[in-house]
Parts: C-alpha cells; sequence; structure tokens
C-alpha cells in the first residue's frame, strides 16, 4: 500500500510552540465562550490574554451568528424555538421491523440513506447517540466526591433518571475499564483518599430492547454505550502514537484505546476482568438467551469520542467472536482507530460502522491531524509510516453552519460535543439543503456543556449542573454533601449479585409480555 | 496637613504591562482555583498560560494548606469539621440591651472591644455581615435573564429565602441605584431586550428589627445594606481617579462612588430618585415613625466592598440631615472613599465606622495601592497629590493565616470575599490568638463563590449555583427558563403601592406586640 494514496496527513503533536499556542487559543476561547455568566471574570482574562500573546480572538456578541440560510430572520428564530416549548420533543416513532437491516446498514452499508439522510435512519441515531450522551450526563465528574469516577445512578434507574425510558430499553450490566496511570489525563479519579476505587471508571453499559421496541424495530437489540472524554483536549495530546496488534492478522489498533479496553488487574474491585471481557460475556450471554428462544438478535455499539473508538474494538471482538450477529456501530465524533489491515478485518467480519462527524470537528482527524500546518514544514515521510491511521465504514458529515440555531464561532469544546451532533444530526436533511424547519429536538440541550446556540436564545451556557454541586442544607442548617443513595453507591459484590439473578427478571419479563415458557441460562 | 505625615502610598493605576500583568497572574490563578470540576480544563490552561507568560503560580493542592498552628493536625480538622455538621452554626444569643451603645461603638469608638475582640460584638458583625451577604446572594447574575441585575425574590420573602429570618429583621424598602455607563463594568446589565430595566441595578435595602430582637439589643435598630461588586479586579480599574465634593465644607469622595449613590433620571422607571434619595427618605420616616411612639432608635449601615463605600457616604448624609440619630457603619473590605476632611467632617458628625479588614485583601488599600511596586518609580508627589484618600473609624484586622480551615496561598478573589471575611471574624479571639476552637460558622459557606478552603474537608469550589442554571424541564420535556413569580418580578408601581401600606403593617405588628395605639404617619 503506497503511502501516496492516502488522503491522511499527518504530523506528530509536539510540545512545541506551535501547538501550545493552538491550545491557548482554544482554551482562551473556551473561557470566552463558557464562562460569560456574573462578572464576565474570564472574558476579560480572555481579552487581556489574547491581547498579551497578540492573538485573535472572535467575542461571543449577537453579530457572531452569521448563518447560512439567506432568509434567515432572528425574530423568526426566536418566536419558532419559543412555540415549540410546547410541543413534544419527538415526532411519533416509525414502524421499522421491515426495514430493520438497511437502517442498520446490513443490507446495503447505508448507501442511498445518508444524502439526503433518511429520516427513519434519523430517528435511529438520535436515539443511539443519546444512549452514548447518558454515559457523560450520569458520570461523577466531582474530584471531591469519593464516587469520583463512577456512575451516579444504578443500572435500574440510569434510563429513568436521565430521561430515556421512551426508547424501550433495559440496562443489563455496567462496564469498567482501569483508569491508567500511564494516560494521566484520560480517565477520572476521586481527589479523596476513601474512594469507591482507585482503579477504575465507569465505562459505559449494555441494555437489551423490550418487547414493545423489539417489535417496533424488527429484532431484540443488544445495545453497548461507551463514555468518551468531555474534553478531548485532555487526550489527543496523550496519544501514546504505539500501534499495537490485534486479533492474529496485520490489524494493528491504537495502544492507548486498546489499553483501556483490555487492561486488569487482580488487585482492583472493579477490573479483575477487563471491560472486553466484561462487555463480551454480557453480550455472549444475551445473544445465547435470545438466539435460544428463536429470536433474531442483533448488537449496536456506539460511543462518542473515545467512546467510538472503544465501540470499535468491542465491535472487532465481537464479530470475531460471536458467529452469525449482525454487528453495527454507531460512532459519534471518533478519532481514527487502527490501521488499513484493521479496516480490512473489520470490512471481513461484516461489522457496519455508521461514523458521525461534523465537519469542524478536529477529534475525528486524530491521530494524524496536522495541528499546526502555518508553523512547521512536514516530518519526512519514514518519520510518519508509523503513525498511519485510517477511517472505516460510511460517513455521515454535518456542517455547524447548517444550524441557525448555532453560534459560527471557532469552538472546538463545542464543535466536538455530543450535543451539538445529535442537534445536527436532527436537523439533517441533505448536504444540500438547509436544517429542516420540523426538527424537534431541544436545541438548550445543545448548551448543556459548551457555548452554541445563539444568544438570542438566551439559553445558558455549560448549563448542565447540580444544585449548590450537590451540597445541601441539613437541618441543623449545615452545608453538607448528602450521602448516596445506599443502592447508587458502587459495590462489586452488589453488582454481580444482581447480575446472577438479572436472568431471572428477564424471565419473568418475558412471561409477562410473551406468555413463554423460558429455560433458564447457566451462569458462566 | 502635609502630605509627608499621611501613611498612604499611591500610584494611579495604570495599563502598562506591569499592572496588566499583575491581572493575569491574578486570572490565572482564579481560574485554577475556580474549575477544578469537570475535566481541569482551566487549570490546564493556566498551566500552559504561566508556562507561556513564564510566571509562577501555585497550583491548587493539598500541600497548600500550610497554616500557622503549629499542632495543626489535618485528621483532627476534618474530625471536628464533621463532627460540627450535627450542630447548629450559631451559638444562643445574648441580651446586649445595656450594653448596645458600647458595642456600636457609640460610646467609645469600640476601643478595649477589639483586640481581643468582644464575642458580643463578634456576634453583631457577623449578623450585619450577613445582612450585607444577602445583597449577594439574591441578586440575579444572569446576563440571559430579563431580570438580570434585580433582586430574585420580593422584599417580603428575602429573608426567608436568605435562612436570614433567625436574625429578627424584616425589610421595608428596596434601594435602586443607575447602573451607569460612564462605569460600564461595576453593574450587571442584561444582555436581553426586554429587561425589566436597562438603567437600575437593586442596590441593596432598608429593614427594620422587630419587637422581639429589639429587646435584646436595647432600641429600634434601622439597617441599610449596600450591595457591592463580587469580583473587585473589575472595578478597581475603573476608579475615577477624581474627587469630587460632598457636603459644604472641604470634604471630597471618590467620584464613582458618589455618582452611584446620587444618580437619578426621569427617563428611568427605578431611579426617578437616587439610591441617596430613596434611602433618606426611608429612614427619615422609619426614624420619625419609631421616635414618635417614644422608642430608642439606631441606625446600622452595612456593606461589603463597593457597598462598604456607599455605606459611608450614606451614613455621612444620614448624619448629616437627621438629629440625635446614631449612627454606625460596619463595613467589610471597603476601599478608601474620601479626603481628610470627609474623615473629620464624619468624626464631627459622630458618625461610627468599625471598618473590618483582612491583612491580605487588596481592595481595603485602594485607590491608592501601588500595585506594581517593584516595577515602577514613584511619580512625583505632585502627581499624586490629586489621589489622596484615607480611612476613617476603628478597624478590626483579620489575618486568612489564622484559620486552619483557609488555604494560605495566594488568591486576591478569595481574600476579599465577604464569606472569607464572616469566617475569620466568626473564629476571631485576638491578633495573638490563633482560631477559636469554638467558632460554630459553617465553613462551607467559605467557599460559595471562591476556593479558599483546604481540600481536606471537600467543599466544592464556588459551589453557590443554581441547578441548571435556573432551566427546567417543562412537561413536554423542554429545557425552559421559568417565568418569576409575578410578586418577585420588579415593578415600580407595585412596590410604591406596597411601600404606601408599609405602615399599616407596621401599625398591625405593634397592636399585636405592643398593644398601642399608633397614629398612622403621613406619607410624604
Amino acid at each position: 500500500m503506497a503511502v501516496s494514496t492516502m488522503s491522511i496527513t499527518h504530523l506528530p503533536a509536539t510540545s512545541q510552540p506551535g501547538s501550545s499556542r493552538f491550545n491557548v487559543v482554544h482554551a482562551i476561547q473556551q473561557a470566552i465562550h463558557d464562562h460569560p455568566q456574573a462578572n464576565n471574570r474570564a472574558a476579560r482574562l480572555a481579552e487581556s490574554l489574547s491581547h498579551l500573546l497578540h492573538l485573535h480572538i472572535e467575542p461571543p456578541s449577537s453579530s457572531s451568528h452569521a448563518n447560512n440560510n439567506e432568509n434567515f430572520n432572528s425574530d423568526l428564530l426566536i418566536s419558532d424555538y419559543e412555540q415549540k416549548h410546547s410541543t413534544p420533543p419527538m415526532s411519533p416513532k416509525e414502524d421499522i421491523s421491515q426495514n430493520w437491516r438497511e437502517i442498520q446498514g446490513l443490507s446495503s452499508n447505508w448507501e442511498g440513506l445518508l444524502d439526503p439522510l433518511h429520516p427513519w435512519l434519523r430517528r435511529e441515531i438520535v436515539k443511539y447517540g443519546e444512549f452514548a450522551q447518558a454515559t457523560y450526563d450520569a458520570f461523577d465528574f466531582d474530584g471531591f466526591s469519593a464516587y469520583c469516577g463512577s456512575c451516579r445512578y444504578n443500572k435500574h434507574k440510569l434510563f429513568d433518571k436521565m430521561g430515556l425510558a421512551q426508547h424501550g430499553y433495559k440496562v443489563t450490566k455496567y462496564i469498567y475499564a482501569m483508569s491508567h496511570i500511564e494516560l494521566p489525563n484520560w480517565l477520572e479519579r476521586s481527589h479523596v483518599a476513601d474512594t469507591w476505587s482507585r482503579d477504575s471508571n465507569w465505562m459505559g453499559y449494555v441494555a437489551i430492547s423490550d418487547d414493545e421496541e423489539t417489535r417496533r424495530i424488527g429484532r431484540r437489540d443488544i445495545l453497548v454505550a461507551w463514555r468518551g472524554t468531555v474534553a478531548p483536549c485532555e487526550w489527543y495530546e496523550d496519544f501514546q502514537r504505539r500501534l499495537d496488534p490485534i486479533g492474529q492478522k496485520e490489524a494493528k489498533v491504537e495502544h492507548g484505546f486498546l489499553s483501556i479496553y483490555t487492561s486488569k488487574s487482580d488487585t482492583t474491585r472493579y477490573n479483575k476482568t477487563s471491560a472486553s471481557e466484561q462487555v463480551m460475556k454480557e453480550v455472549t450471554k444475551l445473544v445465547k438467551f435470545y438466539k435460544e428462544k428463536g429470536e433474531e438478535v442483533s448488537l449496536t455499539i456506539t460511543g462518542h469520542s473515545l467512546g467510538g473508538a472503544l465501540a470499535l474494538l468491542n465491535a472487532y471482538e465481537a464479530a470475531s467472536t460471536i458467529p452469525d450477529l449482525p454487528v453495527s456501530v454507531i460512532s459519534f465524533g471518533a478519532p481514527r482507530v487502527g490501521n488499513f489491515a484493521f479496516k480490512d478485518e473489520l470490512d471481513q467480519l461484516g461489522v457496519k460502522t455508521l461514523r458521525v462527524v461534523v465537519k469542524q470537528d478536529l477529534v475525528p482527524r486524530m491521530p494524524g491531524l496536522v495541528f499546526n500546518e502555518a508553523l512547521q514544514v512536514f516530518d519526512e515521510i519514514t518519520g510518519t509510516l508509523e503513525w498511519v491511521y485510517t477511517h472505516v465504514g460510511a460517513e455521515l458529515k454535518l456542517d455547524v453552519h447548517s444550524s441557525p440555531y448555532l453560534k459560527k464561532g471557532i469552538n472546538l469544546i463545542g464543535f466536538h460535543s455530543l450535543e451539538t451532533y445529535l442537534h445536527l444530526v436532527d436537523g439533517c436533511l441533505s448536504s444540500k439543503v438547509p436544517f429542516r424547519v420540523e426538527a424537534r429536538r431541544d436545541v438548550a440541550l445543545v448548551n448543556k456543556a459548551c457555548n452554541m446556540v445563539v444568544d438570542e436564545l438566551r439559553v445558558p451556557h455549560c448549563w448542565y449542573q447540580l444544585a449548590n454541586k450537590g451540597l445541601v442544607c441539613n437541618e441543623h442548617g449545615r452545608w453538607v454533601k448528602p450521602k448516596r443513595e445506599p443502592d447508587d453507591v458502587p459495590s462489586p459484590t452488589r453488582e454481580a449479585h444482581a447480575h446472577a439473578h438479572a436472568h431471572d427478571h428477564i424471565d419473568n419479563e418475558m412471561q409477562t409480555y410473551n406468555v413463554n415458557v423460558i429455560r433458564p441460562l447457566c451462569t458462566t
């Protein structure tokens, strides 16, 4: 394979002045975008700094909402947005039971469905994206919490708490991965001593479609959702820039991703088995259970950012080890993961990957992005050979400029945010047509963790936050952090126990809905 | 008066590199301190920037809680803090009815009460400080709110919402001041068009002690609390550096403070009268009302930062215009306000001022602080003559290093924060003795808007925040900003109306408690 045929340019990220400068611009920009509240201190800081550093930073202002719709009218936009406040944020669900193979990319690799974007596919992409979003929204980021790095809710509550119950899935298992010392900034670690785990992070979950959803989508869908990282700038510089072999052939994947997926240690509470082993054991069990019932079964793996990379590794393993299982990956803003041989093997295994990519997002261009094209000459080709990564599957390309609801200034965090992705999918008609006016998803969600919505709509920036950061005033008038509900405190023994009895639950449900007598699975 | 006799050094603040650099250090430090949550993005930004700018910034870490108590033990501190969680944050109230003149500074200008700090005085200082704190906590800072710059609650609810009902006062009037175009950064302004007011800010309130508190403190206390600014770095650079005359003699005060206190405009809704006129009309009315009942009446004016400056102007005016009224000012972290003649006149008028000052706080050294002593030669004496400000009254000096609960690294916002002041007052025994172990005030309050509490206590930084910045999920599943309760929406007509009937309320209360028949006041 000749290097010259590849459309990938790459220079390793460095800590040279150029890339530092890049990060500073970015960080300043974020400071401007994220903290306009209270006294605008951050914005002033940013202004002073940009002045000091002789950088030109676009300030956030109402004039920054340039947009591509020529007939765009700010008042119309506001009134449309406010009118939608009293309508549900979702259209009625279609019955896709006859078309699910197409929608999962199994029959035609999504050919003809992406541009224009088929409305049934659009809805499924948003559904899977919202499952990935839940891995962020439920995650405990509080470094002062003894549960930092865990999910704030147990698996039975998760979808209710995240407002996702209407999607018709049930969580069957949580996945934990080791928070690596060799990757200091990728995963979260509590600052406190007596933490639930010093070694592991909640990294996602396995869920299964319920009977009603199963009827609508034409098969029993096993879902795996992988958590990514919130701020990609935290980890892209940490790429180990090392490709490790996966499988038995030539396929290689990025060392850091593989390490998160496969690491385990007997001294940990949650990673005596690796994320890979946890997820594969659960998926294998569910496949066996439903296939033995004669049901059609699919596996859909989703994830954003780092989570999209893990989804691909997971898909590779599932397709390699479980025969006759249709495997689809719906990833959002995922970086490249492996080499050409990895892509070829995925194709041979029949893994279908739909990569949803925002044109302005830098993360899908990593590893391999030339950070400082203007500042640095190309490395010798020989120096870059080791760094050859390629994307796999089909791509759904989105454009921030298509939405009249979004600011157009450079905002790397905003461009990469999963909620921005979901907003753009929801509004996507085709590459030629602007944002669809019938889009019903709540625009306010975009600003949960960034500042992308035009100021006219008055959606606060980074608004997804706990009241008083979780402190409550106790009966004595003191502000304290309440203890977690006991059943939301991570516990490997309780989770293993609950899991051992999960089949009884599945049985009961099946009996309720299907009036079938089901042979219990042997626990392995 | 010879310049050489003054103990004040001053150089005008400039926008030279030195002072810019100072601001950058400060702002970076704040970024480090304020935003450790989520992904530490701000801290990394700060680190990169400090590196770029070759600054040495102390990072926030558990090792930064150096302290002066030699026998300090971290475990003891934590266990003491956690044990206090199940105790009330206040000691029982003393009857000070026989000593109130001393405690108000009227008989001896607080001589002999400050070092060691008299426990009864300590309690009163905290009470007034909490009244000043309410002006921040209830203020709507949300630039996307149509009510930005107003109080979030109406005057009847304020103390209940702020947890101050037990202090035994009732708000009788809100004070508004113009948000000046000439002082662009001092006051808050909404970004939205249809705001409650484009010209005015809620600037404080007048309150009156109820009968029970009046019995405990030995007189009917009229309280005026002035709001300051949250981030002094926002306004110290904006000092107009101009002394304007006040009164009929030589007294002069800083132009900006006086302008906020006295500005009015017929085209505004809330400042057809100035803050000065509003507060003086109310205080005059209350004094008349209670004096006619034969009660002893005092006026106590409090404020933090800019609010402390306004308190002094207010005290000057009240003592000048209302005969035989004991006037005391309890200010926190207030800047200098006027010249020597202003101080002399205040002394002659009998205004008693207790300035509570944290040694490490820069604001009390303004105007007049040499920002960049190491970088800049002194101006010509002739050039500084115009800038001669002096402090008035007695000083209670506090030291951040006295508290084992506080971090000791440089934190300009934290040093100036009113909650830091109140914590230090609560723990203050004397200048020679460390923090008193019996101090009961909730330490967590210190971190409401800064990062000063040692990490061991796990109090989140800047934790005083609304859930989801005030957005709520409506019945359709959309995130929207709910409308304010109608009676919390500022309305000059309703407030005027409510005020006109306030005397009926006072009457009713008096009848209930005192069984007196009271002659109605004529409304002026």
